[in-house]
């Protein structure tokens, strides 16, 4: 039986990940013959003579069947991809905003040279989402996929909801955790869902949707009284990534939204994902799991290596008719400082009010292109409410002195 | 583009849900051309001229491709299937039952005749487990898996926790609603949920269960004071389905279980189903959708024509070493009429123990074997209670009168 020759690019969390679910498992005949990484003189967990320090050596190896790539840097990342279908070798790659941005010319690339990458590590961590749509869910009528799909953020909103602490201090301790970069503004801005959500939607619907389609805010500007909000309503905040269609129309987000416990995503702590999927046939479905770490994720990839050497590409499904991408009335509690009390105005709708000494909030209907602009403004937050169970929203007793 | 014709066997729930999601499907070119039914003189929502009475006009019909076998009879089942591998033709079925009592000899005759059977629709309804267990699990270190396998027996425990009404209310609106067959046995004695736990165990550890060597008891003994108890201590009962290796020893079990809030399970409702996957390198992953119903099953049936279609069967990975099944000390909570006072005795160990004028219970460590054998016992009730967070059950204050 042929052993399967791999090039593997990174040797990072992932990487190593990836690396020990490959050498333990027995089903799979393949093996990691040459690792491209970028530091000399590092102790590594794995046999020295791998370990080469330019790409190249590993690119235009003739004896390697397949490449996994799994670096950071998403321009590199790109030209490594490019490259090596332009030779007719496979490619797992896990590098999400890499995907998202260059899905169209991606997908161009792998019909031109009959070469298939996969990337199910890129999606919610060890989830096997993509490997779903992609198979089982093709023949279902998906309304709606809505998840937590950031583990990084999702740690730090349990961190302040179970152990009542400041968001500074949730952020230290994902840092601390290795659960959030030192620079964490893709996560807690909400872009790291955004890259998820782009390459799901794209697969569900048949029509590439670029990441700068898609409005995002994220979690880095909310205040304790928003929090007190929240928990005074038996409410979380998590952030939530979402397409749905309706009417042949688009609707896609990412932003924090409060969840009742009757909400799965209410349930869903620290690092943990969940995919929420409604279709018409199977009403609605859920997965959940890991969204990062080194052996969930290097499982998802290891995945998509078992996929290449069948020879299964993904089936892209194409959409004939392009869905517009709709301008949402949203439901929203949006909280800000008093010079700011114009917000009022944008409403189309309000059904509660409430104007103190040190903030206001406003709950009711605004567009979403609206809140897009509000949202860039020092103390002001926004937190979407529907789309969720919020019966206790308005039971709050609402103060009202304008 | 070849349409590939498909022979039906039976045409209720399932298969009239198989049949609208496979018309309205676009992307698997495949059609219905015969469909074998028992009762003539029936409307049904489909063309007349496709229907004939008899099995065989649809199993020697050399022009058909696949057989698609979705009636209830599970000897008539194993038959059909057994005659379509005979001639090389390709089945899905979802037929639990059959499949349980069968595997040994179908994994043979598949080796044999070198064609495959699928049966997503047979376990979990609308949950794809049993491909992701073949595919992306294949390389995951399996340790357990736990999960609510039966629709009808959680939509009678939600029924009896959240509206607060009797077992014998809750079985009557099950069967009303048509989440309850009019002879209930299976189903709420547990069997059904067995044969499940049986296919889904094989396929994960490479031996083949048979359901007889699977302890099942189910919810139908549970009296109004087993519920209470449950209540008083934020505890709902599921009945939960489940398979561990340790120490190369396999444990499996069919039994109502204690869960708190804090348990995946609690928050299953209804007809919904959930499978929770602990794995060394995931942690734990959840799959949940419904568990049964007409286009939820019909779709997990579609989803295994596709990879018919693509000429993909299951891997059935293989063990070398066979594991035991071990006789496991659990910790369970039994309630037993007074003249049932011996059942004391046979506990290793007790936590915590209740003395009263109609009934009394005793909480603590006991062989399943031992377990198996008073539960058949009238008016004696078991519920695991370990193996989950049972926080609140040992704070609640034991009056011992003995």
């Amino acid at each position: 039986m042929k052993k399967y020759k791999i090039g593997l690019f990174g040797f990072g969390c992932v990487g190593q990940g990836f690396f020990e679910t490959l050498n333990s498992n027995t089903e799979i005949s393949a093996e990691v013959v040459k690792i491209a990484v970028r530091q000399k003189n590092q102790v590594r967990k794995a046999d020295a003579k791998l370990f080469v320090y330019d790409i190249d050596s590993v690119l235009n190896d003739d004896d390697i069947d397949l490449f996994v790539e799994l670096i950071d840097d998403p321009d590199l990342a790109l030209s490594i991809v490019k490259t090596a279908l332009s030779k007719g070798k496979p490619v797992v790659t896990a590098n999400k905003k890499m995907l998202a941005e260059n899905l169209e010319e991606l997908i161009e690339l792998q019909n031109k040279y009959k070469t298939p990458i996969r990337y199910e590590g890129a999606v919610c961590g060890s989830i096997p989402i993509l490997k779903n749509i992609d198979t089982y869910y093709n023949s279902e009528k998906i309304e709606s996929i809505k998840g937590i799909f950031n583990g990084s953020t999702n740690y730090i909103l349990s961190k302040i909801f179970n152990e009542n602490i400041s968001y500074e201090s949730a952020l230290k301790s994902a840092q601390e955790n290795g659960f959030a970069e030192s620079d964490p503004t893709l996560d807690v801005e909400g872009h790291d869902p955004k890259y998820k959500l782009s390459i799901l939607a794209s697969h569900i619907f048949g029509q590439v949707i670029h990441p700068s389609q898609i409005i995002n805010w994220g979690i880095n500007k909310l205040q304790k009284h928003d929090f007190d909000f929240a928990k005074e309503n038996d409410l979380k905040i998590k952030l939530v990534a979402k397409v749905e269609e309706a009417d042949n129309e688009l609707s896609l987000l990412v932003a924090p939204h409060f969840v009742s416990k009757y909400n799965p995503l209410y349930h869903i702590e620290d690092e943990n994902n969940i995919v929420t999927i409604e279709g018409a046939y199977s009403g609605q479905q859920i997965l959940s799991g890991k969204g990062a770490g080194s052996l969930p994720t290097g499982l998802a990839v290891l995945s998509d290596v078992r996929e290449i050497l069948k020879g299964q590409g993904y089936n892209y499904k194409k959409s004939l008719v392009l869905k517009p991408i709709k301008n949402d009335l949203v439901e929203a509690y949006v909280s800000f400082s008093l010079k700011h009390s114009f917000v009022t105005e944008l409403f189309q709708s309000i059904t509660e009010r409430y104007v103190g000494k040190d903030y206001s909030y406003v709950i009711g209907q605004i567009k979403i292109s609206q809140l897009q602009t509000i949202i860039k403004l020092k103390s002001v937050n926004a937190i979407i409410t529907s789309g969720n169970k919020i019966e206790n929203i308005t039971s709050k007793i609402s103060y009202s002195y304008a």
